[in-house]
């Protein structure tokens, strides 16, 4: 069977819509293969698709399958005795002589084969889906060195071998300088990073080109050498920044017309019409700032008001945000940052799909790729209502369950 | 079979030791129909356990069973719509004319029959239990008429035989007057409150009585005349107290020998004091705190300085804290009120069966009811660590799976 006909469903399309979510009461949608070839009310189906049995939803709501667009989720080794000693009271003097911080993590993922992130980094990415997500992101950047960059990137590729999600990489090689180039950005970048980046290319492994753009990683010039390297090999481009302080990596990273710019809590208005213009995606990852018990707020009137298009994503990372929840997310994303549920579900299905480049997915409308998540609640602000319940039926991934 | 024997495991017994957690390394636990009568290193195993089958989990982590001591999970409709009106700018006025707050769930509690108030609170302590929880606590409240309010404790026992949980009712009359009474709550209490208790307590369905000191429910000698009653029918008490001011409830319920004073964010030295005395436990709702953005923190060192035991729970209601995960609850526990990890393991183990009254559980020791849950987790502070990640593997409620 290649068509499937979903009828008595509520679609949460957030196709562009006068209807608040893109909503379709008594709806009705028809998949052929790997795609959506009907979206619409279920008296206005085409006749063609009168013999074809349908499958009823009962009323439950369909929205597109969620997509987390910033993860870490490849990584090795855990944080949580770090977090303990953090709570006992342990300085960040203490904490890093026990081997504590981002290094213990690079230590980890450097020791581990790739089985082992592998089969760590699905237990995450298993979370993820359980709640209904259908595409992820997946960043490099806890080996700093080739090997483990590499090793890293294939165990993100291997993850869409071994599950029905659609896995865009993200070469990360800007982190964080490794501890043998300690003070030594710029030859981290000559003997490391580029020609990482250009062996991951080679073997195509790579997405997307991201940074972390702030005074204890790398510095917007720095990020430029890396920005440009990534032109040369005609990938797009993505930053962390504006996290900790402005530094101007925002306005850099549209600059390159980057797909987005992640975090944002020091954001100025400036970076912000600077996104506007580029068409760049701003990712919020409350999931950070929640963790970090961050106060300053990204500039949610001057996003809205320069209309900028904001996608929320978990930030999957064992120190600053060991969250494996997108509904979570949703939730904090309205309580954190005051986010509408409408725009907090926009951004983990429409925007999301933009900040990866994703043109066929994220919305519900005909000839998009069928992701869907098929939920049993009545309306879909429950979906960032609800705090730690997951309220998930079932996922479609391309036509297929 | 009426004994099990478990071996290779890492026990959490939460017990008074030197160790942290009282944790107890290459341990077996031996199962005596539905209690405990063996815990401790394999080694040490009584000789007549020789020909018992052996239960190998893998070096698997045991913990008590989570026991979740303050819910709300049994109401009518949800919140999700207003929710949404908040986000949006509505004012609280705008709010309560679409008929939000807690007047909706009040209605829509009194118009669900027993049966659809059990479907939808089933929804919430499925989410629990597949947590780990093996015992929590629920309270009546949004039916504030006598009808509704024993609709309510008359499906909290319910739950108990629908599912393998252990449930303790309070009966939670004194939670908002109703609307019939407005202004003459003193009226409500003698017309309903207090006849509905003594009708509960007739039927069984009381196993504690609680209240809501606060200026916007029922103000210190209000709550008295409550507890007057519930000490006339030899039931304990507890209290909501000090969430929004500082009114005295939780010396009030100190002085009744209060299991629990709840919330507590405006709690002075004098309240830890008399809580210190009474042995009453002190349960924390961060999950109301973040919902709320509350920003005043419970008394956390005078608490630890006067050696007030520390509960967590999820608080689960429809209005302030939509939240029915206690792994996330102990997260909240330490990242905003800086609880340690095995502070917040204690604080859903042994505290909370104290908060309870339920002497006979939360601790893993000779002669304790046998209710586990097994983790796929190395170390204890990672149930604390993990945002949105049920690394549950098994649960064992008296013993039984
Ligand atoms: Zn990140
Ligand atoms: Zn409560």
């Amino acid at each position: 069977m290649t068509k499937r006909l979903l009828t008595n469903a509520r679609l949460v399309t957030l196709a562009e819509s006068d209807a608040p979510y893109g909503m379709i009461d008594d709806g009705a949608l028809v998949i052929d293969k790997e795609h959506i070839s009907f979206v619409g009310k279920a008296v206005d189906l085409p006749a063609d698709t009168a013999d074809l049995p349908r499958e009823d939803l009962g009323g439950r709501l369909v929205t597109p399958g969620l997509i987390d667009c910033h993860t870490h989720v490849v990584f090795g080794g855990d944080r949580a005795r770090e977090f303990e000693m953090r709570l006992q009271g342990a300085t960040y003097e203490e904490v890093a002589r026990a081997g504590g911080g981002i290094v213990s993590t690079v230590k980890a993922t450097r020791a581990a084969s790739e089985e082992e992130l592998l089969t760590a980094a699905l237990t995450r990415v298993d979370a993820l889906i359980a709640e209904g997500v259908t595409a992820l992101e997946i960043k490099s950047g806890y080996g700093l060195d080739t090997d483990a960059e590499l090793r890293m990137l294939r165990t993100a590729r291997r993850i869409a071998k071994e599950r029905p999600v659609t896995v865009r990489t993200s070469f990360l090689g800007a982190h964080a300088i490794p501890a043998e180039y300690k003070d030594r950005a710029d030859a981290y970048l000559d003997e490391v990073c580029l020609p990482t980046l250009e062996a991951a290319h080679g073997e195509g492994l790579v997405d997307a080109v991201d940074g972390f753009c702030e005074g204890i990683a790398f510095l917007p010039e720095q990020i430029k050498r890396v920005f440009d390297e990534a032109k040369a090999l005609g990938l797009p481009v993505k930053l962390h920044a504006e996290q900790l302080s402005n530094l101007g990596g925002t306005a850099l990273a549209a600059s390159y017309g980057a797909l987005s710019a992640d975090h944002l809590e020091y954001l100025d208005e400036a970076g912000v019409a600077a996104m506007a213009q580029s068409g760049s995606v701003a990712v919020l990852l409350p999931g950070a700032f929640y963790t970090l018990r961050e106060t300053q707020m990204p500039p949610m009137e001057l996003l809205r008001q320069h209309k900028v298009p904001i996608a929320l994503a978990t930030d999957c990372n064992p120190g600053s945000s060991p969250l494996a929840s997108l509904l979570l997310t949703m939730n904090m994303g309205c309580t954190l940052f005051r986010m509408t549920p409408e725009e907090a579900l926009a951004g983990v299905t429409r925007f999301a799909a933009r900040a990866l480049g994703l043109e066929d997915r994220g919305t519900l409308e005909a000839g998009k790729r069928a992701d869907l998540a098929i939920w049993n609640i009545s309306h879909p602000a429950e979906l960032s209502y609800r705090i730690g319940f997951n309220a998930l039926e079932k996922r479609i991934f391309g036509g297929s369950e």
